[in-house]
C-alpha cells in the first residue's frame, strides 16, 4: 500500500517502522536531512529515494502528498477479541464506534483520527459497499489508522445482535429523534456508536436495533451536519459523560 | 460566482432564488423534470441550459458538481452590526465564531455547516491569508453559508479588542491547555469561540486575548483533530451549556 503525507509517513516511521518497504521524497526535499529519516536508513536499512513531486502525485493518485511518500505493507485489520483484550487491558467500559457504511475517505480518515483521540477501542465498517482504508483515509486520518483496532464485518445486523448479547447498548446517531444526544446518562454502560451514510443516513434494519437514538440539539435551518463532524460530536459527549 | 452539487444549489433555490441568475444541469439529467426547478423556471424566468458533465466540471473545476451547478450573484459578507442584530432578534447571549485563518475550503465549509446548525449568530474571518467565500466552500456547507452572517475583518487581533469591550468572553480551542473544555459553564456569558489554522493552530497575539483556552479531552496518541470536528466539538459543549 502507499501511503503519502507528513503526519501519515511520519506517524509510520515512529510507531510501526518495520512496516515500511521504501520512502520515496520529492527531489530537493528538505526531508532528505531530516534525523527520523536518516535515522530509519541507517538503522533499518529502509531504501530512501526521489522522485519528482509529478510522480509522485501520479504514485498516490493526489497532488497533496506534502512531498512524502511510503510504501508499507498492506493494512492489517483486527478482529473483535482484539478490540475486548484493548479495553480489558485498559479496565474501561467497551466504547465502540460502528460505522454503517460511509463512503468518503476524507470522512472515514477523519472519524477514525476522532475516535482514536477521543479513547475508542475498536471501528467497525462494513465488507461492502463502504470505503476502505486506503491511501487517503491514512493520510485524512493522520495515521491514527495504526494506533487503533478496525475489524471488517460481513453483516452489520448480525455483528449488533452479537454485541447486544454480549451486555454492549447500541447508540444510533438520527437526525430525527427527539431525544436529544445529552439526555441520557450512558457513563456506566458498554457501549457501541452507529453512524450512518453521509447521504441516506443508518439502514433501517441497524435502526431498529439500535436501543437508542439520538439527535445533535439543531438550532438553524441546516438540516444534517456533515458525517465526520456528528461522529466528532457524539464521540465527544459520550467521552464527556464517561 | 459559480455553484455546484444538489444540496447547495437547492438551499439557493429555497431560500434566496432571486440570487440565480442561471441553472445549468448535466445532458440527460433527470433534474430537469424536478418540480422546483420548473417552477423557478416558471415563475422567475430563470435560464435552465444543459452541458456535458465534462463541460460542467471545467466550468466549476471539480467533478464533484453531481450534474447541477448554477450561477449566482457574488457572495456578500454581512457586517458586525447585522450579527449583532440577529442575536438581539432572538434574545439570546451571542454566540461567535472567530476563524484564525482556516486555509481549506472543505474545513471552512463543514465549519460554517456546523456553526449554522448549531445555532451561532455569525462567523468572523480575516480577509488575507485565509480561505474565502468560494465555490468548494458554498458546496461543502451545504448551502449553510446563505443562512449565516460571515464577516470579514482586516485585523482579528483589533476585532477582539473591540468585542472583549463589548463584555464579550474570548474562548479559544487550544489543545495544550490544561483545562477541559468542560470545565467551565460558560451558559450565562455572550461568548466567540476562536478556531486556529489547521497547522499552526491560534497565532499567540490572538491566544494571548483569550479569556479562556480550552483543550478537548485526549485520550488516544493522536495529537490533534480536524479542524472541522475540533470546531463542531466546541461548538456543541457551548451550545449544550445553553
Amino acid at each position: 500500500m502507499i501511503i503519502y503525507g507528513k503526519n501519515a509517513v511520519f506517524e509510520y516511521i515512529n510507531n510501526e517502522p518495520g512496516e515500511i518497504n521504501e520512502i520515496i521524497l520529492s527531489d530537493n526535499s528538505r526531508l532528505i536531512n531530516n534525523p527520523e529519516i536518516k535515522n530509519i536508513k541507517e538503522t533499518r536499512g529502509i531504501k530512501i529515494s526521489t522522485q519528482s513531486r509529478d510522480q509522485l502525485s501520479e504514485l498516490c493518485n493526489s497532488n497533496n502528498h506534502q512531498g512524502i511518500v511510503a510504501r508499507v505493507n498492506d493494512f492489517k485489520y483486527s478482529n473483535i477479541s482484539d478490540v475486548f483484550n484493548i479495553a480489558s487491558e485498559r479496565n474501561q467500559k467497551l466504547f465502540l464506534l460502528i460505522l454503517d457504511h460511509i463512503e468518503d475517505p476524507h470522512n472515514l480518515g477523519a472519524i477514525i483520527r476522532t475516535a482514536e483521540f477521543l479513547g475508542v477501542h475498536g471501528v467497525f465498517i462494513p465488507k461492502d459497499r463502504a470505503c476502505d482504508i486506503n491511501p487517503t483515509v491514512v493520510k485524512t486520518s493522520s495515521g491514527a489508522v495504526r494506533n487503533i483496532s478496525i475489524v471488517r464485518v460481513t453483516n452489520l445486523s448480525r455483528l449488533i445482535e452479537d454485541l447486544k448479547k454480549k451486555g454492549i447498548w447500541i447508540v444510533g446517531a438520527e437526525g430525527k429523534s427527539k431525544t436529544r444526544l445529552y439526555e441520557n446518562d450512558l457513563s456506566d454502560l458498554d457501549i457501541a456508536v452507529v453512524i450512518g451514510n453521509e447521504g441516506k443516513g443508518i439502514q433501517k434494519k441497524v435502526k431498529e436495533k439500535c436501543d437508542y437514538l439520538f439527535s445533535i440539539p439543531k438550532r438553524g435551518k441546516i438540516d444534517s451536519l456533515n458525517a465526520s463532524v456528528a461522529s466528532g460530536i457524539f464521540l465527544y459527549e459520550l467521552s464527556r459523560q464517561r
